[in-house]
């Protein structure tokens, strides 16, 4: 397919959360349907969807099914069973790639990935064993964070290296599984490059976005962030950097972290990025937008800002606090239709934007 | 209903046009879902909503269940079948209400509401026969334009009467329905203010656009008119007379001349307005879920504006434009998602943001 998708085209959304919905509302100012896949029932994607497909990723022929009644399938999320790809791909067209999707799954393959096209990250190693550990730890040194390479369905193992002492336990804490060692780097911000890539090659980035996290969760994402110029394009260089060697198709967030001696890419993510919400209120093409042109062979959109904006996502019971930000001056609400607000679960976000600076 | 809907609930919207499909969509951003009524089978609401009844105005058993089914309903197109609107209501509360509703139905209960509030209109005179339309021509003068006084499913009667020797054509042209005679008014510009009004009588208004018609159809709408500031805040207090008068909720659009002498009414529409179309990228909250809050029982958002915007309508062949157009700087595609297009059908439109003159 070389054409872009015409009016009344289906783009399959592996996955109905809240990105999936939000995609499948870009998908409709395109003038494209969203057939969504995805085992829960009622996901929230399906509120916008013009079809949902409710079925697990082992069931062949709801897959089979899916990928016939649409144009090209992209995704919401990283862990998608390999099965289910191959049984897809040979359909109908997956973008982004499954060259970025193996890639961003095992933090080995992805790390080793970035250091290969010259981009830097915090020191890491493979440990698969204890001496592997020991051998880590020295290069590398303490304080330093071991993680499982994959964050599969069985969940994330993470664990802290305080100091040495702390290594048996944390080797523990993977239940046996390959792991990644990574050194901790004293970074005065992390900083989300939102960059898109379309069929023919063209690529176009959002501005930086400042990142605040907490408890582990991203707090808010504040644009511009505080960088100088040249940072600011270099973090742009990066992500294009990554986007070209990839042959990457659609949307890609790109966590850097900003220290003394230059940027260090972090992490990431083969889709849109909760650090690119506020591009929603911050521009006229949107990251989702910008996602769907992508996969569905448009030109890239102009995402260029009209305003400063601070997204600030609302986690469980924040969404106690939507009653008063519905009344608050410049903020657009975002919620996602979950019913139940469980801790740590994001329920929407919102964009306060402001005249740019 | 005194509380604001939560997340999770529908709102009924009668017709799947665009303006409904843009509605549903603003709902989804509250956590709101939409059920749409519409007789005509794949409408263009279909592809975002949570839910589509297929069923005819006349049909009480599927009326009886949309209704049942929803928290409240909405609409967007006023020529609703009263004995729908009965059936409905008797379920569910309207909004905006039944007397907007036949005031906006009938152009002489219009032009005698706006002139009773105290509000210019151009002159007029309802015409049931040869002797009225003489005695309203005597009165009004020509040229002048006669109207049949419904815009039902029957068609638009409309017939220009440029001399008084084109009387009896235009009354022929009525075949028999009871009619208006309107006066032309050399007029400058056309505007629109979309205001809102919530269930608790909050009203807000988006900042004046301007006009400018092709063909009889809406081209462009621009913001910000061209108009001196006390004719903008007039503007704006006129559409608030018209709200508070009918002691409405949602979102109208309030088409004025601006002549030398003041602003006229031209028309009202109690629904989204397609000169509202350049809010969803000239304000953090657009004219759709303006609407939704108000018919929700939120509290209405900020629309204050952080663009110029032209907003331009796609029409018919205008589709074949959007190659072009998705490369353009500083524009937001909408489309409608139709697969035919034919003359004069509303396709999508573009709006073209600026800095802030």
């Amino acid at each position: 397919m070389t054409e872009p998708l015409a009016t009344g085209s289906t783009i399959g959304i592996l996955g109905g959360g809240q990105l999936g919905r939000m995609l499948a509302v870009a998908a409709s100012r395109l003038g494209l349907r969203a057939h969504v896949y995805e085992p829960a029932a009622n996901p929230p994607a399906a509120d916008v969807a013009h079809r949902v497909t409710t079925a697990s990723y082992d069931d062949a022929a709801a897959l089979t099914a899916f990928a016939q009644s649409v144009d090209v399938v992209t995704y919401e999320f990283e862990n998608i069973p390999t099965s289910a790809l191959d049984l897809i791909e040979a359909i109908r067209p997956i973008r982004p790639n499954r060259r970025t999707l193996a890639i961003s799954q095992d933090r080995v393959e992805e790390k080793g990935f970035l250091n290969a096209i010259g981009l830097a990250t915090a020191p890491w190693a493979a440990v698969n064993d204890a001496a592997e550990l020991e051998s880590a730890l020295g290069a590398i040194g303490a304080p330093a964070i071991l993680k499982t390479t994959r964050l599969g369905y069985d969940g994330k193992g993470q664990a802290r290296i305080m100091t040495p002492e702390d290594a048996a336990a944390a080797l523990t804490a993977m239940s046996g599984a390959p792991a990644v060692l990574e050194g901790f780097v004293p970074f005065t911000m992390e900083i989300s490059v939102i960059a898109a890539r379309a069929l023919d090659g063209q690529v176009a980035a959002f501005d930086p976005g400042e990142n605040v996290h907490r408890d582990g969760i991203l707090h808010t994402t504040t644009v511009p962030a505080r960088l100088p110029p040249a940072r600011r394009s270099d973090a742009v260089l990066i992500a294009a950097r990554i986007l070209n060697a990839l042959d990457y198709v659609g949307v890609m967030g790109v966590e850097l972290f900003v220290t003394p001696q230059g940027l260090l890419v972090n992490e990431i993510a083969p889709r849109v990025h909760n650090s690119g919400h506020w591009t929603q209120n911050g521009c006229a093409v949107d990251q989702f937008e910008q996602h769907i042109r992508a996969v569905a062979g448009w030109p890239l959109g102009d995402g260029s800002r009209h305003s400063d904006v601070t997204m600030e996502n609302l986690i469980g019971d924040d969404i106690d606090r939507v009653p008063a930000l519905a009344t608050e001056a410049g903020t657009a609400i975002h919620l996602y239709g979950k019913a139940e607000a469980r801790a740590g679960r994001k329920m929407g976000h919102i964009n306060r934007i402001r005249p740019r600076g």
